[in-house]
């Protein structure tokens, strides 16, 4: 039997080569290809061209790369307390630049600056505990990176037993665009209870909207969940209706960008009016959210700005020849925001929230800081 | 200024030279190409290629198309009382040939094999009468595939006239599909009410659903409309919630393929996902339905089957590589049934029905029957 994507996971690091073995997502859905990475140009590529993409992906990723870069190319020859000052300030100097360079790969990716000042800030902070080594510096970026990547493993985990909770074997679960393990490391965020309820034998019927314009969900997350031994069907944007009313689905699960104190989550075009069908068929509608995608200083969905895409994605891509008029007009938002009286619940790794979500989130987050 | 849309009909009868003309449709959305056909094999070819498309556009090229095969090949050169048994004999073969080499060409078109069996009858009855010459019998099928027609323009004019009633001028209208003047000879359904108030200085704003997943919004509706210099602006069919949301949605008018007693409407797959948008955001929902396509036998929409198309319509077609993973499962049903709950009202040439519709619908019927 082949390797599915499980044997995978979508950014690894080979430290003992440096190198960092990703799957290629542009080969995607033809093939699963990894590929080995290891100098700052195939790194910053590879976000560029989309070989990795997923925010939590290109910050796993971005975390590697950093550490990679700043091992191989900043470590002094001879590390001695007498020239510490200037070793550092090399190392610091390579770390920079090579952390800039990065950066402006995909310059609105907010997790990829993310981690990258998260790296820097352990980097810092390690420069000025003057007992520490370069090496042993390199040493706790080197932690970082991990951690970051187990953090987002164990996040994932946690919204995948939550959300595992809320269904039963042989249910039919549908999802929208790719919130799966090729946007995380593993698991995904809405795709993490179908991966936990697979390995334990839950027999789902999976349901993945295409997601138009880009089509993430036919190209990424029918092909992750059916190489991973899923029962899987795809169907256009506009089916979901007619689908629900023959009774195939019992959930409805989704990723989401960013959430609102009230409950309010933005999500790739389409999540609230497949939301509309989930309410009017009485089909449970819960969206899957990192406790860091939840953002308490917004009162209402209404304060997340959606940024509107260039008219070619629904005119051209995706196409041989041009399937609209020249000089069309074009509405293309990337996002709509879901109203949360949509949202039958809101898994996040610890726990889920349901409505009234002003209250439920707060909780959510004392029991975050409680840890 | 070039030609638009309006500047010819879907197809038209040129008989003094036995030909049609029609606007080849799979030139489009590239350009208007019309192209004049005189023989059988193009008339088979026209409808099997998709050139002609629509059910009452296929009705109508069909009804011209046996009118002309049966003047050019079946008339003999004497046509006396003598020989006059033998004589409709001749024509009554060539017009049998005829009519069912075309009929093969979509055998699942209702208003082809309809429009054919509305000749064939005039012509039967022609041939009872045997102070009829060959020729004036020739005569009599010329007069009723004009009627044929001039009886879809009258149609599509009224629903038009009737639909632009419930609207104001500058309001936002979006569509599905393509109910549009390239599915009939003028004007078309759904979109007749645009033509008019376009002519009338309504200044509408259009909105076009591309309608996967044969993209009939994009390729067709978003061409004739804007084509006729409507302001028209396309987008992908998971947006419609999202722009509703925006209140530039004022009115929302769909064609339908059959109407079931109670006001169930089966139409274009999506339909009854857009019926759910429009109904949480208060946007008036219009079906325009010619009375032809009003079932009154069937008591539900769930009487309606529903065909389900091949999977490479969603996996493959439109794309120039394939756009989701070999093998994968794909729920591709043509047409939902949007429950006559969510419909505000259904635009027939006899005037506006609205809920209870299985008594509006009955008075639509006596109003047909009284005229």
């Amino acid at each position: 039997m082949g390797k599915t994507i499980l044997d995978y996971e979508t950014a690894e690091l080979l430290d003992n080569v440096n190198k960092i073995r990703i799957i290629d997502q542009t080969q995607l859905p033809g093939r699963i290809e990894c590929i080995e990475l290891e100098t700052a140009k195939q790194f910053w590529d590879a976000i560029y061209l989309l070989q990795v993409r997923g925010a939590p992906a290109i910050g796993v990723f971005a975390g590697f790369a950093i550490y990679l870069l700043t091992k191989e190319t900043g470590l002094p020859k001879e590390d001695t307390r007498e020239n510490r000052a200037e070793n550092f300030a090399a190392l610091r100097d390579a770390f920079e630049k090579k952390k800039d360079y990065l950066n402006s790969s995909r310059p609105t990716a907010v997790n990829l600056s993310w981690a990258l000042r998260r790296m820097e800030k352990v980097f810092l902070s390690c420069g000025e505990n003057d007992r520490l080594t370069m090496r042993e510096i390199v040493e706790r970026l080197h932690e970082e990176c991990v951690a970051i990547r187990d953090e987002d493993v164990e996040v994932c985990r946690r919204i995948g037993e939550n959300g595992l909770a809320l269904v039963k074997p042989g249910d039919g679960l549908l999802t929208h665009c790719n919130a799966g393990q090729l946007a995380t490391i593993r698991y995904g965020t809405a795709t993490a209870p179908m991966y936990l309820g697979h390995e334990r034998g839950y027999n789902f019927h999976i349901y993945c909207d295409e997601t138009r314009p880009l089509l993430q969900g036919g190209r990424l997350t029918a092909f992750e969940l059916s190489s991973a031994g899923m029962d899987v069907t795809l169907e256009c944007d506009n089916m979901s209706a007619s689908l629900m009313k023959t009774g195939k689905v019992q959930a409805v699960f989704v990723g989401c960008d960013r959430v609102a104190s009230n409950g309010d989550a933005a999500n790739k075009i389409g999540t609230s009016l497949l939301a509309l069908a989930a309410k009017h068929y009485g089909v449970p509608f819960y969206v899957c959210a990192p406790t860091s995608t939840i953002d308490m200083s917004l009162q209402t969905g209404d304060e997340i700005p959606i940024e509107q895409r260039k008219p070619e994605e629904v005119t051209e891509m995706w196409y041989a020849k041009r399937m609209a008029p020249e000089g069309i007009k074009v509405y293309n938002p990337a996002f709509d925001v879901t109203d949360h009286t949509l949202i039958t619940g809101i898994v996040t790794e610890y726990g889920v929230a349901r409505a009234p979500y002003t209250e439920s989130l707060r909780e959510i987050f004392a029991k975050k800081d409680a840890e």
